[in-house]
């Protein structure tokens, strides 16, 4: 029989690889939680109508959800981004009678879209990001900027840029919309067949087109800055003064739309530049939006929010060679040489474990070269030995694998002989700033 | 439009209850890895042919699992269960091949199952679980039930009871099974339903009956312990004698056999004792399984694991009120008291998140009230006031709430005036038992 796989467009994280994805996941929780957001997880699935509502043209509605019916015939989808998840959840628990005027909320987990599989595509894949409902201020919005660039400088990232624009509030982009219309109606004959449905349905997304984007009408359109109300103008501007004021760099992309129907004014992506298939790319995108929550049903509270994807921030640091290091392996292998001993190996490795340290031992072999051999298969640091001899007379012989030094010493003295670091180990994933 | 609402047996985590949850799976996390464990993130679904092959009777694989057709009809199913998905992960990713003796891998997430909604069952509930792959020895079994035992000792649960029984080995077993059917066809008439069924396909099932189990004939039954091989007698001692040398209490249940089809000789439940719903209750459950990883098309390597049921821990520990305590407020809270001061909060702001700190300020309000109200609901410890004079003279005021007591002092020193423990802040989720 064959082996089962893994279904098209999935992963599996584990030894380094589960390192690097929890490792982001750590750095992305804390430096939030820094900015005053709080943890939001919720469930994998939803009512199909949570995702309805996000844009009734875009792909990830029409072609990309896991849609199914369960067995009482309830039409669920996993969720194929995370921002209405989270705005359900704002909603249903009533998070906005708590008088806070912004409620800042982040998320990070799984998020599923059935695309074609192609290089650094997943149809299961991950995302950190942070909503922020409450009173829109342009101060909220470079707050919002200001902790995505921190996050970005936390894991190191290097040749990130930010690319800003506005898209207006509702009545400039009604006036935009019908600018654009006009102007490529003019050219239908050379739109591609998705930009021929979007010219009906929301032309702004034209402007996204990975299709269409090279060709020399699309120089000419209609800019959006040309439509803005004067009220976006100054809440744009004054957005752009508070990115001065922090020293942010950022480019003004005209044709930065995004993808979604929900969002208003701000819209911001950190893009990677390199010299590889990653430039380009955005590894974090985001804005504001004004109009989600009472979309679903919700009060009229606007929210600003971005999301990172974990899989290609993983491929990025890869490639910049960016990553701390990230231990997976024991720091110490206890080799017994007896069957008496084995259970001395068990009970130092339980004392040794609950002080904190990565402890391994063989549960099997007694005899040197196999124990020797899954010791080096570990790469551990200290290799611990008690033999029939050390039982006796409460020895134990510590040796230092990268020193190659090798002692025969008293039990009791054994903490004595293992470096401070290691006995005060941080637990687990424990970054600790001031500590490095 | 009525709200949308979250899918029945479902649940939002946020706030608190974000935080406890995160807490379990830190805690889980950081002293399974101190065991030896790696951790393996497999994809939320997989081929529904990795649970089929789970037992065919099992209520999980007939009734209960979230199957669909993706878009190129595929039968696909939300994982039910988190044995199955790293089994294949360790035969697919030919992890068994890296010649270490034993390969220890823990896992973290959502289980799927459609059950009957009731109080404390979820549609979507949450495991932790362990599963170590290769040579089979009690020794083993014995670390295993350890860790186990390390994790419940650190969430500091009162009242737990490990339970023990052997189901023997495969030959073991099918004599025992032929004695149960021999005797419960004796009592087919008093049967439920379920049982009927179980009595042709698999017969050792009926002794976990939760309608039977108070019924006269079930207390007669054949026990395990007759129809043992040698060898799955000493293995199960040996088992014993290394509890009892960690001084590791236990009781032997000799109706404890597991739901699931594929475990041999050793299992193993933690029980809660206590005086109401939750008594006899499992929060952990486990045991040996010498054939699963060749089911599903792998070696013949035996394992052996055990999942601990995150929303029941978190019940528990309600309960029994052990949660140490979990901060989700910022520390900290800047009060801007006009305009232009409001940018110098949001400059403090971000260089103290940059040390460590949480720390929040009002995107809007200049005025005091407003901005007091926030920092009560907020429940920071300290209060940071900018106001013109302040600004012009390189000031701040520091508010300490506790003891109300409150200084302006030049902003130079303000580090001085915050406690040492707050400015060396642990990075978020990070318990040090060595700095306790």
């Amino acid at each position: 029989m064959s082996t089962i796989q893994k279904i098209k467009g999935t992963r599996d994280f584990f030894d380094l690889d589960a390192e690097k994805f929890r490792y982001i996941e750590q750095v992305c929780s804390n430096e939030i939680k820094k900015f005053g957001f709080k943890e939001m997880i919720t469930p994998i699935f939803e009512n199909t109508a949570v995702f309805n509502r996000l844009g009734e043209q875009s792909d990830i509605v029409t072609k990309e959800m896991y849609s199914f019916f369960d067995r009482s015939n309830r039409s669920i989808t996993l969720r194929p981004e995370g921002t209405a998840p989270v705005v359900r959840a704002f909603i249903e628990n009533k998070i906005y009678a708590n008088s806070i005027d912004v409620n800042k909320y982040f998320y990070f987990g799984p998020i599923f879209r059935y695309e074609r599989p192609q290089a650094g595509r997943y149809r299961q894949f991950h995302q950190f990001g942070v909503e922020a409902f409450g009173n829109s201020t342009a101060i909220l919005d470079v707050d919002i900027i200001l902790s995505a660039w921190t996050i970005i400088e936390k894991l190191n990232l290097q040749n990130i840029v930010l690319k800003i624009n506005t898209i207006g509030d509702l009545s400039s982009r009604d006036k935009y919309q019908k600018a654009l219309v006009e102007y490529f109606n003019k050219y239908t004959d050379k739109l591609c067949n998705d930009c021929k449905v979007r010219l009906e349905k929301n032309p702004m997304r034209i402007l996204d087109c990975k299709v269409d984007v090279n060709q020399d009408f699309m120089k000419n359109a209609p800019k959006i800055k040309d439509y803005l109300s004067q009220e976006s103008i100054d809440y744009f501007n004054e957005v752009l003064r508070g990115l001065d004021t922090f020293g942010i760099k950022y480019e003004i992309d005209e044709n930065l739309v995004r993808g979604l129907d929900y969002y208003t004014d701000t819209v911001f992506e950190f893009i990677i530049k390199s010299d590889d298939e990653l430039n380009n790319l955005a590894i974090c995108a985001g804005g504001k939006y004004g109009n989600l929550v009472k979309d679903l049903n919700g009060p009229d509270i606007p929210g600003v929010g971005y999301a990172f994807g974990v899989e290609r921030l993983i491929e990025l640091m890869d490639r910049q060679n960016v990553w701390p290091s990230l231990k997976i392996n024991p720091e110490i292998f206890i080799m017994a040489l007896d069957e008496q001993s084995k259970i001395e190996a068990q009970r130092l490795a339980l004392y040794l474990r609950k002080l904190g340290l990565k402890v391994e031992f063989d549960y099997k072999n007694i005899s040197m070269k196999p124990q020797f051999r899954l010791s080096e298969k570990l790469n551990v640091e200290y290799i611990l030995i008690i033999g029939e001899n050390e039982r006796k007379e409460n020895l134990i012989t510590v040796k230092d694998v990268a020193n190659k030094t090798q002692v025969t010493i008293p039990i009791s003295d054994l903490l004595n002989y293992l470096p401070y670091e290691l006995i005060n180990a941080k637990e687990g994933f424990c970054y600790d700033e001031n500590a490095q």
